[in-house]
């Protein structure tokens, strides 16, 4: 029911196809991230318009919310959201993280403070905050930011929620360290990370039914022994899949790096996702690394506060709250086909989120969602067609 | 350009079809308002869809953001909001006197707080306020709920306003008094909208390029003599149709009484528009009384706060939040063939509203619309053919 075919490779940048249960992932392919069964703002109906070939939502939240009992009794994740394609299931080691270390510290997965950190205003307080999440050997001890109950995960207990949302491709509990944790405290939590894949496989495969795949998660830190250990350990237990996860240093050069330090050692004909990036200017960056899946909440959050990703904008970004759009009779980006570009200006665009109107979260998020997936479609046809290079410099040139 | 043609008549129940520059408006009809230009969480596609023949904008509300000026500028208000169908334009009186006197007493159309009203919870406030609005001769002088600054508008310069905006019919400005007001207050009110009625139709057939139909408003509140009297001075004028504005009551007895009132003294050969009512348990008895264009916001805002119309309810109303749908896999309405009914279960939406994701929005207000449309066209045909009773009975029946 899975398969991962090579297509084509140019330089390390790969371009394939991952056939699933739910039909075929062409690849390099951007995941819209659904955390709670439904991606922001917007329909399946929509999703399916703008092309959209799978969706990841997130096991850690849906425990929470509705809980994957209800959800299995609505006979599985695809069914409870209307989805009939493809979709994955994110393990919530990154919550955990968020909830624990992160929200300690007040980082994220790059540790220097990006604009969107900045954006957030005064949601992050930059004072040591208590944490919600504690780790043991066996794993993990959290308060629901909902309620306040108490929830386990363990490696089995997550792959078991899994099963019940049911997924075409879940993943590993995994620890994610942050960029401020030294050597020995990531290289404990790899280890630990590392047992867990085990116990995870161990359990995956004497209850799985056939009908899901499992990826395995890398971890290590911004070390490049430690990258090294981790891509060479997880590839070993033969998982179907890899994801490389956890702190991705402090900045985009360290991030790429990392990238470096770790894909050569996954196996070939495997898939690789990369966890929780996708912002425009690492598309190129991260696929020339040999990365075939990637999700981002960054497009649909974007998208909400009215910043729009657009050519030729700096850094892809347009913010439409600026009075030079007041009167632009311009659709979002010039030439392109999403529904709001086709049917609305920016003018009104301005107006809708001025007027706080939901109707321009939903145009907006169309637009991002939309923009994403004609590059990475271009960047598949570029890579098939050796063109990759050259579509980089001509979208980079363009971005001068 | 504008014509108003009586297909069918049962009992005084109208069938008919209103044509305008953008199209025909088959009546009854109902018309969603979408205020600030978007009828809120839907796109114009999704209006089409629904089968939305006509939406009604709001002149005092787009005069403060973003402004006549604007919208002109842009090319009027359909290819503003990209709606290529029949639009109209409320003139204001309401929210004029929402914001003095119904401010200031505390009360909406309908004296007696409606559940709608204790819905609100806190939001209305029973201590007397401020009011931001004074009444003279000439106009109405207000303050800006958004930013403070003062704005007036005089019966021309609503005309005015309107024909920057462009809609297909326009509404008059006019004085809506509050349940509460007595005999003499009424009274003076509705001459003052008498007189502003002669100057806005004055004004509109020495400006008029012949694009746009004017409807006058009828006031009286509650009183009987003043709402015949209002009923044929206003038909006196002349306009295209005529709408009904203004308190009616304190009860729903009190409310279709002042239609009964009303409605027998306007021109039987146009069309007749009843302002911001259309409730499903109201559209049998409005239509009975001869209404044939009804506007609403209840359906849409009832959908943001997961409450959704469904025969056999109470009141027509399911409180999807309520936990006995958890895992309910039916649609909304067994047998809807809306987008959502087709495609998700309650359990999904109660799901959306719980984890406030704004798709549960979009998808509520998309059944809500499709609901009322059903119920009207159903309601024409019904009209047409002699069985307006029946159809009414079969409804009210199911309902017990």
């Amino acid at each position: 029911m899975f398969e991962f075919e090579l297509l084509a490779q140019d330089g390390q940048a790969r371009a394939g196809r991952l056939i699933t249960p739910h039909g075929v992932i062409e690849t390099p392919s951007f995941i819209p991230v659904g955390t709670l069964a439904s991606v922001k703002a917007l329909s399946t109906k929509d999703l399916l318009k703008i092309g959209t070939q799978v969706i990841i939502a997130n096991t850690y939240h849906l425990h929470l919310q509705p809980g994957e009992d209800l959800i299995a009794q609505m006979g599985g994740l695809h069914r409870f959201m209307g989805w009939d394609g493809p979709l994955m299931t994110d393990s919530g080691g990154f919550q955990i993280f968020s909830h624990g270390a992160g929200r300690e510290e007040d980082v994220g997965k790059i540790a220097l403070p990006s604009p969107e950190q900045e954006d957030r205003g005064g949601h992050f307080s930059a004072k040591k905050r208590r944490r919600l999440v504690e780790v043991d050997e066996d794993g993990v001890e959290f308060i629901s930011y909902l309620d306040g109950s108490r929830h386990r995960f363990t490696a089995e207990r997550v792959i078991e929620i899994e099963q019940k949302l049911g997924a075409d491709i879940i993943l590993v509990l995994d620890e994610c360290t942050s960029p401020l944790h030294d050597y020995r405290y990531t290289k404990a939590a790899m280890d630990r990370t590392h047992r867990w894949a085990v116990r995870a496989l161990d359990f995956f495969q004497k209850s799985s039914r056939g009908d899901q795949a499992i990826f395995g998660i890398v971890q290590g830190g911004t070390y490049q022994d430690l990258r090294r250990e981790s891509a060479l350990f997880i590839s070993g237990l033969g998982f179907d899949g890899y994801a490389i996860g956890g702190a991705l240093g402090k900045s985009k050069r360290e991030f790429y790096q990392v990238l470096e330090w770790t894909a050569p050692f996954l196996p070939e004909h495997k898939p690789r996702h990369l966890l929780g990036i996708g912002e425009i200017e690492d598309i190129f960056e991260i696929i020339e690394r040999g990365i075939d899946l990637f999700d981002c909440v960054t497009p649909t959050r974007m998208a909400r506060t009215g910043t729009l990703l657009v050519r030729g904008a700096e850094r892809f970004r347009l913010n439409l709250l600026n009075a030079r759009f007041k009167t632009d009779h311009r659709p979002i980006e010039e030439g392109c086909n999403c529904y709001t570009c086709i049917n609305h200006t920016r003018a009104y665009l301005r107006h809708l989120f001025l007027a706080r109107e939901l109707l321009g979260m939903h145009l907006a998020a169309i637009h991002n969602l939309y923009f994403i997936e004609s590059l990475v479609r271009r960047i598949r046809n570029a890579i098939k067609g050796g063109r990759l290079r050259n579509l980089k410099r001509e979208w980079l040139e363009k971005q001068q």
